[in-house]
């Protein structure tokens, strides 16, 4: 039987590697590799180099495969991703069947934990649904963008024996500062943060965390809003991409 | 002047320590490590372990350090977490100045990720703000149980693009199923899933994550409730104690 390990590689900087996914990546004959277009060089060459330092096994080979884009015209958001997982599989399966023999070992290497909003997990499990290729498969957790803002942030997620909610840009409105006193916000494309209005909310930002262009600002949300709207679109311009996330919170530890 | 390294070691597997985190374990003079009574031997012993299998650096001193009890009687839990914490930073600060010469660098292991209901960062903090002693301080991420957890069940945290609420045992009730449809608990030592009565809700459980002695259970809540409390009772007596955590869900990924 083929067998998949899907190995959370940390959220940028090379270092964030645990003993476990390194232990996983050389039990693999196969790395399956995405190509995500030139735009962002710099992650495909944090992958490269993450290959390139812990990769000590002989002979196990690279695979690069075209991951399919997402259709968002005429279809609604769940519709567009149900789609786009769909091909994905179909890609996936062809992989497995062309280049992984039977009692071989391949490996997905995905950004971050392939916990948190990453489908590489769902999408293997429809492969194994579909039942044309046979395979088992575990997964290797992985530092996420969250831990590492925190880090760079020097800050605990939660309030004292507080709940957090971790959510997207697309649902921040329902969530912040009504239902929850912490929001974490990852997948955010329209910087919902901006249309929050609460003098006591306090926001840590960050982007390109983990690696050496790592950019991270705090403070009170009302006075630092601009900055991070005007230092994004600044990096973002100067970088051709942006991957960015933070944590919105009011109140303080012992509130109750 | 003195440097703090907060360091993730993960969840109960040495496996799970970065790249980073065994560095950093090399650049500290001092690893302070924490004594914890007798009932959790095994998990000293992995921490033991991760000293002897990562610390490379010859010289750096292990000192071993009694944690003040939390006293609960005749106070609010945040009176009683505060006073805690408070005589916690006095431990800290006497460690600090009798064990760490100005220009060295000491090391706390924390279990999991410094950042997750754990208060290594804020206890830091507090001995800073008194200014008895001057040091900076750098925080290394690490897994958390949470991770270990999906990664165990092969599951996701989050539906896809809906929120996860983050919580405690004792806030529970406030939450799932009512606010949020994926609720991680952590911290809940009176079993708040027992309480918990909706025919449509899932749970992936499990003890001891990342050890040897790791126990994962899942499936339709009212159908393997009473196993997991049976099991949870059970491995309890026998180990002498129990670190646990649990997955709640209700719904699939593509419902809107």
């Amino acid at each position: 039987m083929r067998h998949i390990l899907i190995i959370g590689i940390g959220a940028g900087n090379p270092e964030h590697m645990t003993v476990q996914a390194i232990n996983a990546l050389n039990r693999a004959d196969v790395l399956f590799i995405p190509t995500k277009g030139a735009k962002k060089a710099e992650l495909a060459e944090v992958r490269r180099d993450i290959c390139a330092r812990y990769v000590t096994r002989p002979g196990s080979r690279t695979v690069e495969f075209a991951v399919p884009m997402r259709r968002t015209e005429g279809r609604s958001y769940t519709d567009s991703v149900d789609e786009w997982h769909a091909s994905i599989a179909t890609a996936y399966e062809d992989l497995l069947e062309r280049e992984l023999s039977d009692g071989q070992t391949g490996a997905f290497l995905v950004w971050g934990d392939p916990m948190l909003y990453d489908s590489t997990i769902r999408i293997i499990e429809r492969v194994r649904a579909r039942g044309r290729v046979d395979f088992g498969f575990d997964v290797i957790p992985g530092i996420t963008s969250l831990q590492a803002l925190c880090a760079s942030h020097r800050i605990p997620l939660n309030l004292v024996g507080k709940p957090v909610e971790i959510t997207t840009g697309r649902r921040l409105a329902e969530s912040f500062p009504e239902k929850t006193a912490t929001a974490a916000v990852m997948l955010d494309g329209e910087q919902a943060f901006q249309k929050v209005e609460d003098p006591e909310a306090e926001i840590y930002w960050g982007a390109y965390l983990g690696t050496p262009d790592e950019i991270v600002i705090s403070g009170r949300l009302d006075e630092v809003k601009e900055k991070i709207l005007s230092t994004r679109k600044e990096a973002r311009e100067r970088m051709g991409w942006i991957m960015d996330i933070y944590l919105l919170r009011k109140g303080a530890d012992f509130d109750d």
